[in-house]
């Protein structure tokens, strides 16, 4: 800790053991003075500010007395934790959430979430150790702006092999996140062009899209996934869709679709499909779904993938697969002045992690566990079927429950989170932000324990007066 | 290791051995089968592709024999190191530098080098075990969207002390690299925002202005920094500047130009300076220069700032202080729908080390070590400074040298090229790109090794027939 550079003022009517107080409190409540900093001495403080021992010893012992700090004997004066004013909650509690009275959030269904406790940290941990190495500096420089090699080389053999994704090393290009890579992508299409997005879909995509000023359309979505009908008839010139596994319902193309969808992109020089194959690693009857990707021979498909549903949501490592002749407007336009935005080390780690089989062995580990908690989840909900339908059960974290107790969708989140829990409706993700007359609510039952779901569940059917 | 899912035909004129060789060879040029796979054994990927073992045996020994595979005893046939033609290099050499014959590169004069022999790994490594932990489970999943509160805490408290930034922790956003941060920030001002960028500047700036559809002009620098008149008189809303320490120049913009621009923000209201304070960590002679943020008591100054000159260039962790009525427009706007695009185990490492005080050392540390780098490439200079003048030797990790030989500054490039130097002219960072008739050649001495500065710097000179 350095000094404390306190102006004292000795014309005004404030002792200075107050104004120094003051001074010192509002530096921690300001956050400049951080828990567990150190104050100076009485003595060196004293000598610096020019005042007594006393004034000093007073103006800490106000400070103990309040809670901002505390003497440690022989150790000196340090700042206490401070329950910051400015502390920003995780997930924002949308409007009503606020005003509700509830219990603290025991369980929280939101899709995002995934099985924490099942990660393999001594493993990750080993290769943090080995990368993390004076044998590895060359790592801190700046790396290949597409990404590392042994990466993307790793995920290409991935992708071939799960999802039969054909592709080389160099058309992988690693971002912090689908968005980051998305900023980059839209700067290889012209500038007019339309988009189609489905709805209810991936809302983040939307914001992106229009702050960069392009006009963006929403699709239909039905059983079978996105309706083509709805993309022919708008004038759009690229769809961004979830073929495998539509977020937030949970269908799959159809072939057909796919097929129709294919020959959509392929009739105007122009046209793209965005492919993101979001959460395709968890899929738990029938066949694999192979990826659109796969099935184009007209370089019409851009493929996105992420580390978060299949490794961990907050590592931020996602990545896009161009075809060839956008990878060359690529190259050719310099996009690639952009950094990497996923640190070297991090991903020198994933690749050690996948070279050495443990992302494999780490999915069917997880394949495991997810459809568990899904068959459990589906059997309490079993007897009370005819009120709570179950929507897209085949494969990701989550289902959609299509819920039929007449009330309406604020009223079950509501019910819900007086209870203590945290659930979000599909609504949510419709593009134009209006409550479903059928209400519809998005479980994610990824993140809470196995041993927890039943309760967890129970708690929400008695919440919503079904059980 | 999968089968291998080749289509063997009958039907046509070529063996089948060699139809599975040109199948598997694909496989590994196309990099679907990456270094180190494993190959199924002959007998079960007969038995797979119902061939005699000798068809496969043919197969795998003709791969041996051309080096793509090799066959370890007892274990099994593993794929061979490819050299990868789609290879791309880390740095990108410039057209003429592709032709040019030269020797392996031995130095690297890059201004974004650090000195990567120094960093504290086994600190570093330490706080990385301790966080990659089962007890920091929930670190896996998404947190807040500013980042991390801690590592927020500990920024703001750093900033205040080492730069007399006045911030709270809740007006931080962190994010991977100023160009991520930047393209937020764009979305927080005016679509008609004029920008004025620093001409030579740091260029990635101007991409991101335009890919958003905004004007720029560029601001005239010399040695006091920006030049003020160059603001007035073009029709300018916010100016991205780097006041501390001109990029690449070197210069710093003097107290009365820092008053002028206040003062021409101050004048209206959509009027903004973006503070760009990337390495005023390092200042090797008098006082320490306050950021511009300090000086401002109108919400005028966005600051931001980053790690990756202080600590890790590849590390990607960057973050802005916004003023508090554009905190609210960033909340208002819910432009927090993107993710903070750090991984929260980094956040969690980096706020570890600096709460423990390691941050203050490394820094400490580093700034001899790189004065003493200085000191070393000034003394070898010195003797030829008719020839070579030094531009901006008072901070950072790199000088100008303005070289007086008579050469182009392609010459000067080429030249050391041969020699094994790679070294870049400040013409590169000039947004117009055109070479400027008196050669300037930017120095990044910070990541040359101490010992081997003068020998780099002799043979540099020596190249350009000074020495």
């Amino acid at each position: 800790m350095d000094m404390l550079a306190c102006h004292l003022n000795r014309a005004i009517d404030i002792p200075l053991y107050e104004q120094l107080y003051d001074f010192i409190k509002k530096e921690i409540t300001e956050g400049h003075l951080a828990y567990g900093s150190k104050l100076p001495s009485k003595r060196k403080l004293s000598e610096f500010l020019k005042v007594s021992q006393n004034t000093v010893e007073n103006a800490y012992g106000q400070l103990i007395a309040e809670g901002y700090i505390e003497g440690v004997p022989r150790k000196g004066y340090f700042v206490l934790a401070y329950e910051d004013l400015e502390y920003v909650q995780t997930e924002t509690p949308s409007a009503h959430e606020k005003t509700v009275e509830h219990k603290d959030t025991a369980y929280y269904f939101h899709p995002s979430r995934i099985d924490t406790e099942s990660f393999p940290f001594a493993q990750w941990r080993k290769y943090a150790r080995d990368t993390i190495d004076q044998a590895h500096h060359s790592l801190l420089l700046l790396g290949d702006k597409q990404g590392e090699l042994e990466l993307r080389k790793q995920i290409a053999n991935y992708l071939y092999h799960a999802r039969g994704v054909k592709c080389s090393a160099d058309q992988i290009i690693i971002g912090a996140g689908s968005d980051i890579l998305l900023q980059q992508l839209i700067l290889l299409f012209d500038k007019q062009t339309v988009y189609g997005v489905e709805n209810p879909g991936y809302h983040v995509i939307l914001h992106i899209l229009e702050s960069y000023q392009n006009t963006v359309q929403p699709l239909e979505v039905d059983a079978d996934g996105v309706k083509i009908q709805s993309i022919e008839k708008a004038n759009i010139d690229a769809v961004y869709v979830t073929p495998s596994h539509h977020f937030p319902y949970g269908s799959v193309l159809s072939v057909n679709r796919r097929i129709k969808l294919l020959n959509w992109a392929a009739e105007k020089e122009n046209r793209y499909i965005i492919e993101d194959d979001y959460d395709s690693e968890f899929r738990y009857s029938g066949k694999s779904i192979p990826s659109l990707q796969s099935m184009d021979h007209r370089e019409k498909v851009v493929y996105l993938g992420s580390f978060s549903k299949s490794l961990i949501p907050s590592l931020r490592i996602s990545y896009m697969v161009l075809p060839m002749h956008l990878l060359k407007k690529y190259k050719d336009k310099e996009l690639s002045y952009y950094h990497c935005s996923v640190s070297r080390i991090d991903q020198h780690i994933l690749s050690q992690f996948m070279k050495e089989g443990e992302f494999e062995k780490h999915l069917n580990r997880m394949r495991k566990i997810y459809r568990r908690k899904l068959e459990k989840t589906l059997d309490v909900l079993k007897p009370y079927k005819q009120t709570v339908e179950v929507i897209g059960e085949h494969s990701g974290l989550h289902i959609v429950l299509n819920v039929k107790n007449g009330m309406q969708e604020q009223e079950l989140v509501q019910n819900a989170w007086k209870a203590g829990i945290k659930i979000h409706p599909l609504s949510a993700y419709l593009l134009e932000k209006r409550a479903d007359p059928l209400p519809k609510m998005i479980l994610g039952f990824a993140g809470i324990a196995e041993k927890e779901l039943e309760k967890a569940l129970t708690l929400l059917l008695e919440s919503w007066g079904i059980r």
